[in-house]
């Protein structure tokens, strides 16, 4: 073809509406020996790269192979599934696990296999993706309530008017950092009869076994748990935690579990690993929540309930200068922009991470503190 | 809680009317010695357990940890997918590629980021769940054509009435076996304005580059090509293969990729191995070809285009009996039932291999052929 189709011409407009924008992204290769101090991503306890971990992963792909090979449903579930799920459940105080390839799927699946048009989902305006994108998926009667607001929860609940009800909300929310009154959503579902389905993808690991364990919620019958195992697991994988019944349900129902390959065997075996770490050192999440606290005084912010610390700056340009800055002297920071932040606020997202040595770290927040202070006087 | 909520009531009732049809299913852990032939799974070529497969993904763990630690989009672009994107590109015959952390999730993306509400999707009946989701996701109007008819697509095409459109299909289809006729297809979306999105989950590794490639497809603006590492190439995640524009907006665009954290390096590595070994020695494919054409025969069924081996059984309880009588002689079948079969048809699915030592391939035959006489006679 000389002449561009339909689909090349939309391509080309909507790739210079985003450069005129300044929004395009582009991917940056990280090097395995990359020296950079890296406080963006969301290895929250460092354990991607510790030791165990990798042992854990690579003593998995010696004994089961590179991938599952089948659905969990077919050949694809591995004993090693079954001892990841039985120590996810322990971990986190919960009944019984079910683990996903991803944590994506694990939002995906626990939305889909419970609701259908007749449900009816509250949702709080904060969530992740994957969970915005699982209500669309089902075609539920959908209610975008604001963030962290009880009351608008309960307003909203009020006009359920009979139909099964889920309300969606995380423990510890990405971008903000900030903490969700889940005591109080907890109570308000069980009022009305209505399912809480809770990501604790921020949550798990940087509180241990999770906020919804610290709160005496785990293991209720109206309280549902998703997490993944890539961030403070340092693998990759998602998980549903909850009744007996209700696992059972998503391995006969969920379809993005249902059609996709389980788990691969070394991401298995690596979350596995982190998890005997974490119950071997229940003092590691400490190290995480006392550095995000020292760096928010130091940056002279609000302390997060995550690890994940949120500096506003004035506009994504600025964010991205001072993204700049804070690289040019080996320090990695995240820059959220629109259409990844909740309220338009572009911001620098600094990761606190028990990874990177004592020394590292006050390299770094010498770095962010002088930084801050240049770029948002 | 001492009396059930509403989901707890409706959990046991979803199940006791899966039980009472049949169609509970239990997941059933395999383990890493376990001796049984396998032919349930989709490791087409073996490469799975392949020396040089575990090797690479022990070496990525090793180099990169136990997870890529963030989003593609922040610091969870390794090298080593770069590496493996290249290699993907270079086998198929494609300009590039982008992987992601499951095939479902590459499916979910080239639809929902290329249609919204205002495009048109013309789409096989027989498609996979992941391109189903893909579609009810992006609110696109969807019309389902009959299975592999070109007429039909056509006619579907003539009332895109200058929509976006796309057209959905597989090259060789999971349950039936049977390969899509992408050359009339492709000329019809070229003719129409439309883009032809290829899943090679079935056909990447068993027709070597894929059957896109084969048929002088692979590079064409108007057919993308989705695949899975999860199958022949023994690993987990899934790859969109297409025009830099089209991986460009993927990056920008979609999703389940922005949203998710990147790859584990483990599979990364174990996929790019399988690459090099298919690379390598260009006879592998065939292997698996031939065990299924003389599998086939020895059945008395038709050769199917992939290595997939359907045979049709006259109820879910017969096909369940049969694939106990194979199991209990050391060979292990899929069994296909309601709801995971197109045309609710029951069936044995046997997986043909390269993997198995020709003295087991031998005696699964053996196994194969005596109990389909007895059980489909």
């Amino acid at each position: 073809m000389t002449t561009p189709s339909g689909w090349d011409a939309w391509l080309a407009a909507e790739a210079a509406a985003r450069d005129e924008a300044g929004l395009t992204r582009r991917l940056v290769p990280r090097k395995a020996d990359d020296p950079t101090i890296d406080l963006a991503g969301n290895d929250y306890l460092g354990l991607s790269r510790h030791p165990d971990v990798v042992a854990g992963a690579v003593a998995a792909a010696r004994a089961f192979g590179g991938g599952a090979g089948a659905s969990r449903l077919v050949t694809g579930t591995l004993t090693i599934h079954a001892e990841l799920e039985r120590a996810l459940a322990d971990y986190t105080g919960q009944p019984e696990a079910l683990v996903f390839s991803t944590g994506y799927h694990a939002n995906l699946s626990i939305v889909t296999a419970l609701a259908d048009r007749t449900a009816y989902v509250v949702s709080d305006a904060h969530v992740h993706a994957s969970l915005v994108d699982a209500v669309r998926l089902s075609r539920a009667a959908l209610e975008i309530v604001p963030h962290s607001d009880v009351t608008a929860v309960r307003e909203a609940l009020a006009r359920a008017d009979g139909r099964p009800t889920l309300v969606l909300a995380e423990s510890v929310y990405s971008v903000l950092g900030d903490e969700a009154p889940l005591v109080e959503l907890a109570a308000a579902c069980e009022e009305y009869g209505a399912l809480l389905v809770v990501d604790e993808a921020h949550g798990l690991g940087v509180h241990g076994p999770g906020v919804v364990h610290r709160l005496g919620l785990a293991g209720l019958p109206h309280v549902v748990v998703t997490a993944t195992l890539s961030k403070s697991l340092g693998s990759q994988g998602g998980a549903v935690l909850g009744s007996p019944a209700l696992v059972e349900h998503l391995v006969n129902r969920a379809r993005p579990f249902i059609f996709d390959t389980g788990l691969a065997p070394a991401a298995a075996g690596a979350a596995l690993a982190a998890l005997e770490l974490l119950r071997g050192d229940p003092a590691l999440p400490g190290v995480v929540r006392r550095r995000v606290t020292d760096l928010a005084a130091a940056l002279g912010v609000e302390p997060p309930a995550g690890a994940v610390l949120s500096v506003p700056m004035a506009s994504p340009q600025v964010a991205l200068a001072a993204q700049g800055a804070v690289l040019e002297q080996g320090v990695r920071v995240g820059c959220f922009r629109p259409p990844s932040v909740p309220d338009g606020v572009s911001r620098l997202r600094i990761t606190s991470s028990a990874g990177p040595s004592d020394e590292d770290w006050a390299r770094a927040v010498e770095v962010l503190v002088a930084v801050v202070k240049e770029f948002r006087p």
